[in-house]
């Protein structure tokens, strides 16, 4: 019975990795311990971060990318990140029917997370399927996420390359710079570029790009034109992140970033343990009744945060206790 | 000696204030101590949160809406959330310039947070600084934020009224519920109304309003529509914040976001100082230790959370016996 499905999903059924992705998104314990018996097989697959605003046409050209990979023989695996949202009470699937195409190919498999209830477990979950799609041997793992709103994964810490696929006109290069987008995006895809304006949007980021002094090493980001609907523009992006990744190898960048990825991974882990630990003491009492005290005055957040620091101290003092007794006893 | 900062800041020395804020941003030890002699005065402001694209006119709007409150004689407080950049070294307020003009007003305090460097601790240096403008006894408190990229706050968690200000063609509709802002928005403003478009925009949103089905006593999200240059709008969408107020005050919502608040500024604090601790156990070699034996392979994610929590236990338990030492030495 021990590790059924993670050996299912090591010998490449897709359904097996399915079920045991939705799992660690739900936060099941038994997914967590299947999880044991993934960790020896990951380390290989190569990740790739596309976003960009809504309707930049991130699913066209991901689905064009992975036409690209296939015919070199790459295996693929999709992470979608899906805002799920009450107006529909589901994952917002629209735009990813248009990838459905490589639903046959058993070479790519596809998985949408919705975010709903992932709320700050985003990254470890998005980070928990890639390990998943990284031991069934998948060579790279495309993670595609909407680039607006509250809820979005930070997705230039989880990837080794990060695309940010933008239209003529819809954003100005100054407002990207005030965003961050500029620093955090390895390659620019400009796309629907017979649209009007697509001179202009060029010319722009290029201006923005070489205002900035960059360090001797340093990579530049690189700008590719596509036309995602008429799949132009595919080979030429699909070598460029050939070229980025040629890049993080020989600079030892790539190492690092996968160092980055375990840290995040682990601290997320570990501060939603102890955010769980918090918010359990006394069944949820403790921090209602600490919270009422900060709102009526009886106490401030300094001594509110001293006095909660104390406790999780004792709490996690007493899981020590019980775990070294359980040892003794078992 | 004692509290001399806060005192000044609470006769509304706004020297103070600026500084009070910046070392709460930087994370000063001072600044917290200086806090608490702020708490007890707060709880009083009404916290409006402006988001929406870049270039949709946020600060015209944002200034637009000081000078009518300013007309009831209502004082104000904004934060401007501000990335900042490596193309520029610091923060960049171009936009900002429009508000200016209420530089003035002894009545209009203005101050921007740069986000570098707050990663994760950005709503509680904003919470921070709300806090300090609250004690100086600001009515509202305007926080301006940039709605795009990984640096963004999640405002809707901060703000009693969160406004999304979207233009003509921008953004569609479905867009918008794909990355959730329908649901995190009280009140959506259509700016640059007088762009072609601008129907359609406003029948797209009221259709996927009209979509959900609403609770009896929800509050059905309203649609303003404004021209920001040209100052108008400005009193309908004043009218439509005075409206959700009394909505979340009459059903007794208004306490639940300020208790939200409070909670997430207490969750952040705890947070911040475990990981503090976590990050300098022995200098910070336990950490790297940890993740260099992940990438190796020789621990697992499970284990090595497990061995941290450990840890992190001992680490805790030593502070405590520390502090229970100092006090009877004491």
């Amino acid at each position: 019975m021990k590790s059924k499905l993670a050996s299912k999903v090591l010998s490449g059924d897709t359904i097996a990795a399915a079920k045991l992705i939705s799992g660690i998104a739900d936060e099941v314990p038994g997914a967590f311990q299947e999880m044991s018996h993934i960790y020896p097989h990951t380390g290989k697959a190569y990740i790739v971060g596309v976003t960009g605003s809504p309707g930049a046409g991130k699913s066209t050209l991901t689905s064009n990318l992975i036409s690209h990979f296939r015919k070199e023989h790459t295996t693929i695996g999709v992470i979608a990140i899906d805002p799920t949202s009450a107006f529909t009470g589901g994952a917002l699937l629209g735009d990813r029917v248009r990838m459905q195409q490589h639903g046959e190919d058993k070479d790519v498999f596809i998985r949408s997370l919705a975010t709903r209830g992932l709320q700050g477990g985003l990254a470890k979950a998005t980070i928990g399927a890639m390990h998943i799609m990284d031991a069934m041997g998948k060579d790279i793992i495309l993670v595609e996420t909407v680039g607006s709103g509250q809820i979005e994964i930070d997705i230039t810490r989880v990837a080794d390359t990060t695309l940010f696929v933008m239209t003529p006109g819809a954003e100005d290069a100054i407002q990207l710079m005030k965003a961050g987008i500029l620093e955090a995006t390895d390659i620019f895809v400009i796309n629907k570029a017979d649209r009007e304006g697509a001179d202009i949007t060029i010319n722009d980021l290029q201006t923005m790009l070489s205002m900035r002094s960059w360090l001797p090493d340093e990579w530049h980001p690189g700008i590719v034109v596509t036309e995602a609907i008429y799949n132009k523009g595919t080979t030429e992006l699909a070598a460029e992140i050939s070229r980025h990744r040629e890049y993080l190898t020989r600079t030892g960048e790539l190492k690092k970033r996968k160092q980055g990825r375990l840290k995040l991974e682990l601290m997320e882990t570990v501060e939603s343990l102890l955010k769980d630990c918090i918010t359990n003491i006394d069944h949820g009492e403790y921090l209602a009744r600490l919270i009422d005290d900060l709102a009526k005055g009886k106490t401030d957040p300094q001594a509110a945060t001293r006095q909660l620091i104390n406790r999780l101290a004792s709490e996690l003092a007493q899981i020590q206790k019980r775990h070294k007794h359980g040892r003794k006893t078992a």
